[in-house]
C-alpha cells in the first residue's frame, strides 16, 4: 500500500496510549479504555484502516452525549455449559465482544464448542479482529454482528431495513497465516463507502442504487442511496440470517429497531453480536489439521494469475502482512483524521506525540 | 411458476417410491434406499429440482460403476457430547448426512448445541433440505458441504482448485414459514449452468468467466469456462472457509484431492461435509424467538418494492411455497428427464406410473 502525501504515519504504541488516555479521560473505567485501545488498534495492525483509530472520533463524541454507560455490569444473563448470553450495559463494545470471545473459548476449551451471544452492546470494531483471537488460540472462531445502520433494503425493495452486517471466520494454520474472513454481506461497508464520498470519488457500479433500483456512482448522492447485497439475494439473506442469530435470537436490535449510531448518539443502540469458538480436535489431531491447512493454502496461492490479474491471495493473508508493516512504520494518518485527533488532544490535554518520519 | 409445455407432472409418492425401488434393485439396503428417496423428494418438495429426482440417473450410473459401497458401515469414528465425526464408508451421501442431522440434534437437545462432521461421504442433495430438518425440531441448523466437482480458481486465479461449495442456515419461525438460506458461494450452481446449456440459451454476465477472465455468455462454451463467487473476494474466501470446516478438518477432500463425480464414477469420493444444530432456548424463550421471527420477517416482507421488482421474500418462503403446490400436482419432468427415467423403469423393471394430468 503506497502512502499518499496527504498521509503520516503514527508509531502504533503511541496511538494505542492516546486512544486509551481520551477513553479514560470521558470517564471510561481504566480496564475498559485499555481493552478498547487494544482492540482498537488490532484493526489497524490488520490493515482495517476504517474501523481501528478512525473510530475514536464518533465513539468520543457517542460518550459525550452519554450515549455509553461508563459504569457497566457487563454481565452474564443465561449460561450453560456451552453457552452464555452475555449483557453489555451499554458498555463499549470492544469491551462487551472481548468478554464474549474469552467466555466462548474459555467453554470450548471444557466442552469442544460454545455460542456465545450479546445483547446491550455497542460497535466492536472488525469483525476479524475477534475471529483471529480464537484462531490465536488454536481454535475456529466465527463472529457475527448487527450493524449499527440501515442502508439496505431487502431485495428487491425500498425501504432499508438492514445493515452491513458482518461475518468473519478464522481458522488455524500451521506456518501460514491464519485463514481470516472478515466481510460485510453488503457490497462495499459503510467506511469504504465514506471513504470514496471523502475522496469526492465516484463509486464504482455495483455498490449502490437509487429509490428506483438505478446504479447510484455519484459520491454526493450516496447518503441517499441504498447499499446492495454481495451476490444480490444470496447475499441478502446471509444477511437476514446474521441479524436473526446475531440480534433477535440475543434480544437485541434489528430491522425496525436498530438505532443509527451516526444520527442518534444518546440513545442506546442495544447492539446484538454473537461468537462461536470450536476446538478442531473434535475431529481430527490438531497438528495434522493445521499442517493440511497449510497445504492447502499453498496450494490456492501457488495457482496462476489470469492475465493482468493480482496474485492469488487467502483470506486474512493481507491482514498478516500489514501486521508487520504497521508495527514497523506506524498507522497511516490522513490530515482529516490527524485534525480531529488534535482536536482530542486540545481538548483531553492528551499528548498526541509528534509523528515518526516514514 | 409456469410449465412449460414440454414438461408433465408426476405424483411425489409415485416418484419416491420410484427412486426407492430403482435403488433397491441397484442393491442398496431398504433402509437407505427409504432415507435418499425422501431426501430427494424434499429438494422437489422444496423446489430445488436441480437436487431432487433429476439427480438419480446420475446416480443410476454410480452404483453401475461400482462407485458407492453397497454394504456401508456408517459410523461415528469420534464423540463428544458435543461433536461427532461420522465415517461414510462411501454410503449414498443422504443416508450420511440424515444420521449427521439426527446426530446433531439429539446431542443438541441434551447439550445446547453440536457440530457433526462427515467424510467418506458422498453428495446429498440439497443443503436446505437438511438444515430445514432442524427447523422442523426449532433448532437452528447449519449445513455445509464441499462440492463435488472443482469449477471455480481462487480469487484471479486461472485454475480451477474449488467447487460451488454450498451453505445452507435455518432458522425456526413461528406462525411464519421457517427462514431457510440454501446457496452455492458461486453466483449460480452447477444445475443452473446445466439447465441453461440444456436450454441452448445464453449465460446471464456475471456466471462466468474464460480462461483470460473476460465474461463468458456462450452455452456451449461453458464446458470450458470458469464459475465465479458471489460478491467476488468475499464469496471466494467464503468458500474457501467452507472448504476448511466441512472438508479439511473431516479429513475429507478438497482442492486437488476433489474426485470429479462427472467424470469419475468409480473413485470414492471422500466428500466431506459439516452440520451445526443449536437450540434457541439457550438466549431466550423458545415462543418468544420465534414470534419475534415472526415480526421482523413480516416487516421485511412488508417493504414496498422499487417499480419493476418482485415483491419482497424471505429466504425460504419460495422453497415453503413450492411444496403446497409440488404436493398437489406433483414433481415437473421434463421430456429429457422423463425419458431417462423411463429408461431406469425399463431397464430395472420398475414401473413409473402413468403422469397425473395438470
Amino acid at each position: 500500500m503506497t502512502t499518499p502525501a496527504s498521509e503520516i504515519r503514527l508509531p502504533v504504541d503511541v496511538l494505542r496510549r492516546f486512544i486509551s488516555e481520551v477513553l479514560r479521560s470521558h470517564g471510561v473505567r481504566d480496564e475498559h479504555a485499555e481493552v478498547t485501545s487494544q482492540r482498537m488498534i488490532e484493526a489497524d495492525l490488520r490493515g482495517v484502516h476504517s474501523h481501528g483509530i478512525v473510530r475514536l472520533p464518533p465513539y468520543s463524541h457517542r460518550l459525550d452525549a452519554g450515549g455509553y454507560n461508563l459504569d457497566p455490569d457487563v454481565r452474564i444473563d443465561r449460561d450453560t455449559p456451552t453457552s452464555a448470553l452475555i449483557d453489555g450495559d451499554n458498555a463499549l463494545g470492544h469491551v462487551v465482544m472481548t468478554q464474549a470471545v474469552e467466555t466462548a473459548v474459555a467453554k470450548a476449551r471444557d466442552v469442544g464448542m460454545a455460542w456465545v451471544g450479546a445483547h446491550h452492546s455497542n460497535h466492536a470494531g472488525a469483525a476479524g479482529v475477534y475471529a483471529a483471537m480464537a484462531a490465536e488460540q488454536d481454535m475456529i472462531g466465527i463472529y457475527m454482528a448487527v450493524a449499527n445502520a440501515n442502508h439496505m433494503p431487502p431485495w428487491g425493495g425500498s425501504l432499508p431495513l438492514l445493515g452491513t452486517n458482518p461475518i468473519a471466520i478464522a481458522v488455524p494454520a500451521g506456518e501460514e497465516p491464519d485463514v481470516v474472513l472478515d466481510m460485510a454481506t453488503t457490497v462495499a461497508s459503510g467506511g469504504k463507502i465514506r471513504l470514496q464520498i471523502a475522496r469526492g470519488e465516484p463509486l464504482p457500479e455495483g455498490w449502490m442504487v437509487d429509490h428506483e433500483g438505478r446504479p447510484l456512482t455519484r459520491p454526493s448522492a450516496a447518503d441517499d442511496g441504498f447499499m446492495m447485497p454481495i451476490g444480490g439475494y444470496k447475499g441478502y439473506g446471509l444477511n437476514v440470517i446474521i441479524g436473526l442469530l446475531a440480534g433477535v435470537l440475543n434480544g437485541a436490535a434489528f430491522g425496525h429497531d436498530v438505532v443509527d449510531f451516526n444520527a442518534d448518539f444518546e440513545t442506546p443502540t442495544n447492539t446484538g453480536q454473537a461468537f462461536f469458538a470450536m476446538r478442531p480436535d473434535l475431529f481430527r489431531d490438531l497438528d495434522s489439521f493445521k499442517t493440511e491447512v497449510d497445504r492447502h493454502v499453498r496450494d490456492l496461492r501457488a495457482v496462476p494469475t489470469m492475465p493482468g490479474w493480482e496474485p492469488v491471495r487467502l483470506p486474512g493473508e493481507g491482514a498478516a502482512s500489514q501486521q508487520q508493516e504497521v508495527a514497523e512504520r506506524g498507522v497511516p494518518i490522513g490530515d482529516g483524521l490527524l485534525k480531529r485527533l488534535q482536536g482530542l488532544a486540545d481538548r483531553h490535554q492528551v499528548p498526541l506525540d509528534a509523528p515518526s518520519t516514514p
